[in-house]
């Protein structure tokens, strides 16, 4: 993990850029950590194909409410975003999704599989690398929280690692069915946002993916508006979800 | 309305009996309310069939936590309910929606139409008379939430009830066709509470209502577990709304 220089954000923030082998991302890190009181992370997802660049100022924004809750928070580039190579096959699957959306249809299931499924495959592995480096750090220690982003890619990560406690999702992107299928897997606490007149996203499939899910304690949020109109109070309701936890400063 | 003596409760919280014309019921006021500063007041619905009497402490237990917001709060014994006569056809419609439930399957809109409405149309006029002499008194003032108890007098209420800022509603009672017709014209917000795995009750009505309240602002917040198992987190929330509705003490 090769860190550029440390920029000091308001409040005490840390917020250091990193690479890691093809992987390049953001840690953010909270004042009182330190290696005698190592925090615990949220690793935070973000749409696909838009990039860390653009997506920035609202990573930082969700940074610094994780820091205030006393937590570090590490975002990575996903595959086919940003600077890196895109997907095989991505840019076709997107028109023919914006194609099916200009249409008022639903996307069929063969373009949500070839939208979502190549990018959960490359992106899940990259996770976990970045994780294990996150937790190297003496001042990161645990839990782990996943939140937002593609939520077929928190899924297939609440199943295959362990190291995560709690996610907190975002049904805001194209659920291919075997995401439905793995949900089932899922055990750890889930908190699902849904906005319930989003735009082009299917909610019958994302109140299926909520049923799906194995996790004993699992609740769903729906809150009337778009995909971009989550209110505050969602977010707050997000943000006391993992406070119970991953056990923060705030509960 | 005609008080008996009132209780003190812990807290400074004020308990005062009432009759008023063929209803009675329970009116809880805030330490702090006074006439000079009028508090806000919650309906508190209460589930069909059970009575004030067995409901008493959860009743108890909601006015507090209202109390602890600055909020006055009242409950009525509902027509059929406690020593009052039974309504027409009820104990048939029971009796049916039992038999249903037992066979595995959902009731008819015909059993949900015996078993709801007539409790809707004789519960609403009596809700809003206990409003008119609530709102009488010196020390409350407004505004005037809804909560909980039997679905389709909430919708009802919201329809009709100017007066009624905010309701958070508990999906847990069966839903009448024009329940959910009627849902449409509601415009204030209104805060959906659903157990996803309540026994006996009609998730996909559940959900269908909430498609269908036309207010702006509306949420709905669906935890696992049966009827009776809804989370503290859930309580929580539900108050949050109503502080940033009726606009108490705590945000």
């Amino acid at each position: 993990m090769n860190f550029d220089p440390a920029q000091d954000l308001d409040g005490g923030v840390t917020e250091r850029a990193f690479t890691l082998g093809d992987v390049t991302g953001i840690l953010w890190t909270p004042p009182d950590a330190s290696p005698s009181a190592p925090v615990p992370v949220v690793l935070m997802g973000q749409p696909g194909g838009i990039g860390m660049r653009r997506m920035y100022p609202r990573l930082a924004a969700r940074a610094r409410s994780a820091a205030a809750q006393g937590f570090a928070a590490v975002s990575i580039e996903l595959p086919g975003s940003g600077d890196r190579p895109p997907l095989p096959g991505a840019d076709q699957a997107r028109a023919d999704l914006r194609a099916a959306i200009a249409a008022g249809e639903q996307p069929g299931a063969d373009v949500v599989d070839r939208l979502v499924l190549p990018l959960v495959e490359q992106a899940v592995p990259e996770w976990q690398t970045t994780l294990d480096a996150v937790l190297d750090l003496p001042e990161v220690g645990g839990p782990v929280g996943f939140s937002g982003g593609v939520i077929a890619i928190g899924v297939r990560l609440a199943v295959v690692e362990p190291r995560i406690a709690a996610a907190g999702l975002f049904a805001g992107s194209a659920i291919p069915r075997t995401t439905t299928e793995e949900a089932r897997r899922v055990t750890i606490p889930v908190h699902v946002l849904l906005q319930w007149d989003d735009e082009g996203n299917d909610r019958g499939a994302a109140l299926e993916l909520f049923d799906a899910f194995g996790s004993a304690e699992k609740t769903l949020l729906a809150n009337t508006g778009g995909h971009t109109g989550v209110p505050s109070s969602a977010s707050e309701d997000a943000a006391r979800f993992f406070a119970r936890h991953l056990g923060g400063a705030q509960s």
